[in-house]
C-alpha cells in the first residue's frame, strides 16, 4: 500500500536491524485519514461478509473500529493481563510479548464471539506472531472462523507471517519490510497495490 | 443522547450502587455504529476547530478515533505505565486508578502535542475523574488548549465532572447517570439531546 510506505519512509523510526518505531502514525499518535485508506484497501481485499473484527489491546483497536466501518461490524478487543488467572467467563490464551518480555494472558468475553462467526482479525504490526496467535486460538476455541487476517505491517524478515500463511490462513500485509539496510526500510514490492 | 441511554438500559449491567459495565457496546466489544452517532453528537455540541484527540489507553481509544473522523483531526492516546519511571521525551503525569486501586503513569511523547494546538479529549467513563485530570494536566505542560472535554458515560454521582466544570472546562457527557435505584440506572435528564 503505497501511502503506508510513504509515511513510513517519511516517518518511520528505525533501530538497529528489526526494530521499527510507528509512533507517529499508528502507535501512539493515530493518523485516522490513513486508517481510512488502509480500511478500503482491507475491504477491497476481503470481498467476503463479515461478523464481527478481532483486535487485541492497545494499538490495534484504533485501527480496527476505523476498518470495522468498511464491513458494517462491530469489533471485539482481547484483554491483556499481566496475570495467568483463568477466569470461566472468558476465552483465554497466553501470549508471550518479545518487546516487552513477558508473557500476558489474552482474554475475550464468551458473550461476545459466537460459534459460526465470520472473524476478521487487524492487527497493526506482524513480527514473530505470538500476538496474532493468540487471537487465533482464542476465535477458534470460540468455535467462529477466522476468515481474513488484516495487518498493517509485517516484519518480513521475521517468521510469523510465514508460518501463519503455512497454515492456510488469508494473511493481508499491506506492507511487507523485507528487511532493514543501512538503517533504511527495505519493502517486498509484491505486495504494493496502487491504493 | 438517546440512543445510548437506550443501549445502556438494554445492555449495561450494574452491579451494587456505583459499577456499570458497559463490556457489550463501549469497553470490550465496541459498538462501531453507536460510536458514529456519538461522534456526530460531540460535533453538534463543539462548533469549533480541533487540531487533536487526546484520549489514553485502552478503551478510550476506538471512540476517539471515530470522533476524529468528525473534526478531521488525528489522535494521540496516553500510554499508561505500571512504573514511574521518568522519561524526558515525554509529558507524564500519575493517575490512581481506583478502579484497578492502583497508580499508573500516563505519557505522551512530546513531539505529538505542540503549544497552542487545540485539543479536544475524549473518553469513555467520567467518574472521580483522575484519568481525565492527568490528560488535562499532559495537555497544559504541553502549553496547548483544552477547548472542550467529550465524555460518553458520566457517573453524577461521582464528583469527577462537578470538580471539573468547576474549573471552567467545556464539558460534554453524552449521558449523566445521577444514581442507581434498585439496580436500575437513573438519568440525568437535562442532558438528553434527540440525536
Amino acid at each position: 500500500m503505497e501511502q503506508l510506505q510513504k509515511i513510513m519512509i517519511e516517518e518511520a523510526q528505525v533501530l538497529g536491524n528489526s526494530i521499527i518505531k510507528a509512533d507517529s502514525f499508528l502507535n501512539h499518535q493515530l493518523n485516522v485519514k490513513l486508517f481510512n485508506q488502509m480500511g478500503q484497501a482491507f475491504r477491497d481485499y476481503f470481498q467476503t461478509p463479515i461478523d464481527k473484527i478481532v483486535t487485541c489491546e492497545a494499538s490495534g483497536i484504533g485501527l480496527a473500529c476505523i476498518v470495522a466501518q468498511y464491513f458494517d461490524c462491530n469489533v471485539v478487543f482481547a484483554k491483556k493481563e499481566n496475570s495467568s488467572l483463568m477466569v470461566e467467563d472468558y476465552y483465554t490464551e497466553k501470549v508471550f510479548s518479545y518487546t516487552k518480555q513477558r508473557e500476558s494472558l489474552f482474554r475475550i468475553d464468551k458473550r461476545f464471539i459466537h460459534p459460526s462467526e465470520r472473524i476478521l482479525i487487524i492487527d497493526d504490526f506482524l513480527a514473530n506472531g505470538e500476538a496474532l496467535n493468540g487471537m487465533i486460538s482464542i476465535v477458534e476455541q470460540a468455535k467462529a472462523t477466522v476468515v481474513g487476517i488484516g495487518i498493517a505491517i509485517e516484519k518480513g524478515f521475521q517468521d510469523g507471517g510465514e508460518r501463519i500463511r503455512a497454515h492456510g490462513y488469508d494473511l493481508k500485509s499491506l506492507v511487507i519490510v523485507d528487511r532493514i539496510e543501512n538503517n533504511e526500510l527495505v519493502f517486498r514490492e509484491d505486495v504494493v497495490t496502487n491504493v
